[in-house]
C-alpha cells in the first residue's frame, strides 16, 4: 500500500550525539515516514519540536543535499547569517557542501513540526558549526569525533 | 539564504511527453522548489492540480524512490490496488523498482497541491501502467518510446 498509514509509526526519541549534546534533544522527536514506506535513497521524517526543542546541533553536510518544510507551527532557522522565522509551508535548502550551519528552534509556546528530506550517501560526513565535533557514517554507522578526528571526552 | 523565496519561482507548465498524453496534462502546473535552493540529488516539486488535472500517466520508477505530502486540498492518488483519497498532511511512498504505477487525479472543485520528492539518478527507466510507453532518462534528456523501444508514432 503506497498511502502511509501514519497512525502506526512509532515517535522515535534520543540522540546518538555524545553527551551533553545528545541530553539538549530531549524536546525532540521523529516519525521516520520514508523508512515505513520502504523508502531507502532518502530519509523522509517529521521531526516534532516542543516548545523549546532543539532539532540538532547546527551542522552542515558534506556529501548529503536537505530539504525542510515546515507542516505546523513555526520554527526559528539558525545559519551563519542569523535567525529566520519558517512558518508553515515555508522551506529551505542546504546544498551538499555548502560549509554554513543550520539547525531549528521551537522558540514558540506551542509545538511544531516539520518535514525533512535529506540523501541518504553511502559514506558521509558532517560538521557542527558551534561546538568542535564532526560525524563519520559509514552505512549508516555514526562515529563523532572532534574536528581534527581525537575522541570525544566521553569515549 | 536557504530560505527559499517561493515568491520567486515561475509556475511551471507544459508537458515533455508525446501527444495525446502531454495535452491531457494541461491542468497541472508545478514549483521547482529544489532547484530554486541549489539541490541537486533530488527533486523536490510542488505539483499544483486545478480541478480536474492529472499529475501524470499512471507510472513507476526503476531506480529512483519517490515520496508524495499533499499541502492542500485532496487527491485520489490510483495504483493497482485502486483509488485512495489523499488529504493535507497524508503521505505516500513509492520505492524503486515496484512494478506498481501511480498518478493523482483532482476530482474535487478546489485547487490541490502536494509536495513530490523524487530522487535523481543519472540514468533512469520508467513504465507507464496504462498505456504502451516507457522513457529513458539520460542526465536529465528524456526519451520516450513504446515500451519494446519502437518509436511512438509522433517520431
Amino acid at each position: 500500500m503506497a498511502k502511509i498509514d501514519q497512525s502506526k509509526i512509532a515517535r522515535k526519541t534520543g540522540s546518538g550525539y555524545p553527551e551533553p549534546y545528545a541530553s539538549m534533544m530531549s524536546k525532540r522527536s521523529y516519525l521516520r515516514l520514508g523508512d515505513a514506506g520502504g523508502l531507502t535513497q532518502f530519509g523522509a521524517n517529521i521531526t516534532i519540536l516542543e516548545p523549546g526543542g532543539i532539532s540538532s546541533m547546527r551542522h552542515w553536510h558534506v556529501h548529503e543535499d536537505e530539504f525542510v518544510m515546515v507542516t505546523q507551527g513555526e520554527v526559528v532557522m539558525v545559519t551563519d547569517d542569523g535567525e529566520t522565522v519558517l512558518r508553515e509551508g515555508d522551506c529551505a535548502a542546504f546544498p551538499a557542501g555548502v560549509e554554513n550551519g543550520h539547525h531549528f528552534l521551537n522558540k514558540s509556546s506551542t509545538e511544531a513540526r516539520f518535514l525533512v528530506i535529506g540523501t541518504r550517501a553511502a559514506r558521509e560526513t558532517a560538521y557542527y558549526s558551534d561546538v568542535d565535533m564532526k560525524v563519520e557514517d559509514v552505512y549508516g554507522v555514526s562515529t563523532y569525533t572532534r574536528t581534527d578526528g581525537s575522541p570525544m571526552p566521553e569515549g
